[in-house]
């Protein structure tokens, strides 16, 4: 099924200038764009988007999409406190029913605001897996992983090639490895991941250096002696990484995900995004979980980025660096065509309604700075993921099911009970 | 005319627990406040707030509200290239009907996120008073005031005291001083309008120590000595304070507008606000304007406020603190009962849906959070002051004319082609 979007603006990439164009998709990849792409064929779908802005869909590298049951609990406690007292006793009475509510609110906050791509590890990932399918947004899931016992272990390993198995280049999936951190996988554990890596030919994501404190844990040489690093790797925060470390992180080519609301929010502080680039680092963007954010919103995650770079000097970050984040700059990391609007790239897009007081004045010279300094709270008028739409005007046209956020409101009501039972 | 708000969620100040409340109004003053309010007489107006949750209204302590025609050039500049290419050339341009056209959309974009009352310090402020006069905001506005020769000195008096007599304590406006800053104005031109203020009995506004630099240029214990800081003042910024300011600003009873966004964008950096407040003194939040910012939404600024304050600890900075800086600090700077949902209170509020992703798991002891946390782009159902509606889904009920942006975009289009013209 063809389908040509018309008459909107489109900004093809952070860089490109914002012009009148037409889309035409073909099986969920653009096909050509051009200024005017007339109609020749009558089973061609025609979508007038007219005073619309067109962009490439954002990519949210790094997320745990089933912590919107714990959005709004503990955001005032030590980073400790927030882990042990409050998170940790509720992770323990997950299920996939849980996860898959949980992550149907999260993706859905997601796609309202323009997010094509997710890239998440978490626990119970069947529930995700499904949530995501049921929305149709595209997805990289991981189940995370940490080393207690061998049997532990064992078992985590298996739910991850089990969840390969079901989902992997399925529906708009793709599964790959999650460890979770080097303080709680062992290096041996990491050489483990490295070759499984390889041998599926998948992704690995972690997360570096996201605490001070875990500078006395671990070295990113060590890490690097794993063998992981030659992998397809998105390494999440790296916040308190040295000359040294982002050395590393550019000659294995590993992707920072940089996460800046939950690294302010949790204490942690301001990654140096700016020496990061100097060292030619691909950097993108993620929102963490719901949890310690607590908005799934990328829009703010840029305009927060840019601003906290801008103690270098308000010239140093460009208005570009920050689109690039979420957008080609995802597109690398995952190694797809996505984060551009191209021909032959997917059709991702997130389409903004620019009659909206935070575009005035609406000027094609000012409109790239509006999306990262003014708009974070305009609303996404649709989001397209592999040429249908997944969020259109309000509506999520591929959920069936109406209940969900009743549904959701019990199991969460359920797991707070339990909770206070325990106390 | 009475009105009974029915059926809403209430939450009273930042310390309050969020309760299922009736308020009851007349002639703009909150008359009464109970969990069922019965209506004896024909004449009461009911609104059903079914699912909508009532705030006071947003207390916006610093902007320029005219600075929406500059929204979006000059992001990435230095400091003094923003200020001497971009702003100065544009600023000569005003007129008091571009300053109209560029408070109104600034105002409205206020007024739909929420915010009541604004204090405003710009040039042609003829316009803004008549823009904020036709949205029925709250505003306190002031000339600003910078010493060049005594004839534009005397010149910019005589235009703060004709905007006085005009405006001040009719419809919902107060006009004060509006110093610049003290590398503006020098200390004897402070010291008249210390004696300026106090005659008039009105307020002050000033910017002080936003830049680091400033720090050579001036001192407080300077500023203290012009007996400017007896009167009710509202100092912007203060990023760059040490201790020995602090007391200074403390033991005087000076208000701290902080503005988070424009300090980082500007490269002037984060103010010390946990110090501040340990100071016991009085911090409220500003936007400033959308050529610095670029966004005028307080949500944003709260959010934001709290991040950054988090370095401290996470547990250092508390929610409701953060609350308190939009709402009561703002009231008790202003020396007015607003800020506040309490008998005998101004009804300015700021109502929004809770129904809303947002703001999922909806419970009502994680409501505070996720307004502060989570919220910042949800949309404002309806915002009232002094009683009367003046944004109400999506619309602005008391402004008159509905081609505003086509005069906005004309005035704004002209004053471009000026400026390139002149390069």
């Amino acid at each position: 099924m063809k389908k040509i979007l018309k008459n909107a603006y489109v900004l093809m990439s952070a860089d490109a200038e914002i012009k009148k164009m037409d889309i035409l998709i073909e099986n969920g990849i653009i096909i050509e764009i051009e200024e005017n792409i007339e109609n020749e064929d009558n089973t061609v779908e025609l979508i007038d988007l007219k005073d619309k802005l067109i962009l490439p869909g954002f990519i949210n590298t790094h997320t745990h999409l089933a912590m919107s049951l714990f959005r709004g609990i503990g955001d005032d406690l030590t980073l400790k406190e927030w882990l042990f007292d409050v998170m940790f006793p509720r992770e323990e009475l997950l299920t996939d029913e849980l996860t898959y509510y949980g992550s149907l609110i999260s993706t859905m906050e997601m796609l309202s605001k323009g997010t094509t791509t997710i890239v998440d590890m978490y626990l119970f990932m069947n529930g995700t897996a499904e949530a995501v399918k049921d929305l149709g947004v595209r997805a990289y899931l991981t189940r995370g992983l940490g080393y207690d016992n061998d049997e532990g272990w064992k078992r985590r390993i298996d739910e991850t090639i089990e969840l390969f198995e079901k989902y992997h280049n399925k529906y708009n999936i793709k599964v790959g490895f999650g460890p979770h951190a080097p303080y709680t996988c062992p290096m041996n554990k990491l050489e483990e991941i490295a070759e499984l890596t390889e041998k599926y030919d998948t992704f690995a994501t972690i997360h570096l250096y996201e605490a001070k404190h875990e500078r006395d844990m671990y070295s990113f040489e060590d890490l690097e002696k794993t063998g992981l690093f030659k992998n397809n790797v998105i390494a999440a925060h790296c916040v308190h990484v040295d000359d040294k470390d982002m050395k590393i992180l550019a000659r294995n080519e590993i992707t920072v995900a940089h996460n800046p609301s939950s690294n302010l929010k949790l204490g942690n502080g301001i990654a140096p995004i700016i020496k990061m680039l100097e060292h030619e680092i691909n950097v993108t963007l993620g929102t963490d979980g719901a949890a310690s954010n607590n908005t799934l919103n990328l829009w703010e995650e840029m305009r927060l980025a840019a601003l906290l770079q801008k103690s270098y000097g308000p010239e140093k970050f460009k208005t570009e660096e920050a689109l690039r984040m979420v957008w080609e700059n995802g597109g690398y990391a995952l190694n797809e065509k996505i984060g551009r609007i191209e021909e032959g790239y997917k059709a991702d897009f997130a389409v903004i309604d620019i009659n909206n007081i935070e575009f005035y004045p609406v000027d094609l010279n000012r409109l790239k700075s509006h999306i990262v300094y003014s708009a974070p709270s305009n609303r996404v008028y649709a989001t397209m993921v592999n040429g249908e739409w997944v969020y259109y005007n309000g509506e999520f046209p591929k959920l069936k099911e109406n209940n969900y956020y009743e549904k959701f409101h019990e199991l969460y009501t359920n797991l707070e009970n339990k909770i206070k039972e325990k106390e």
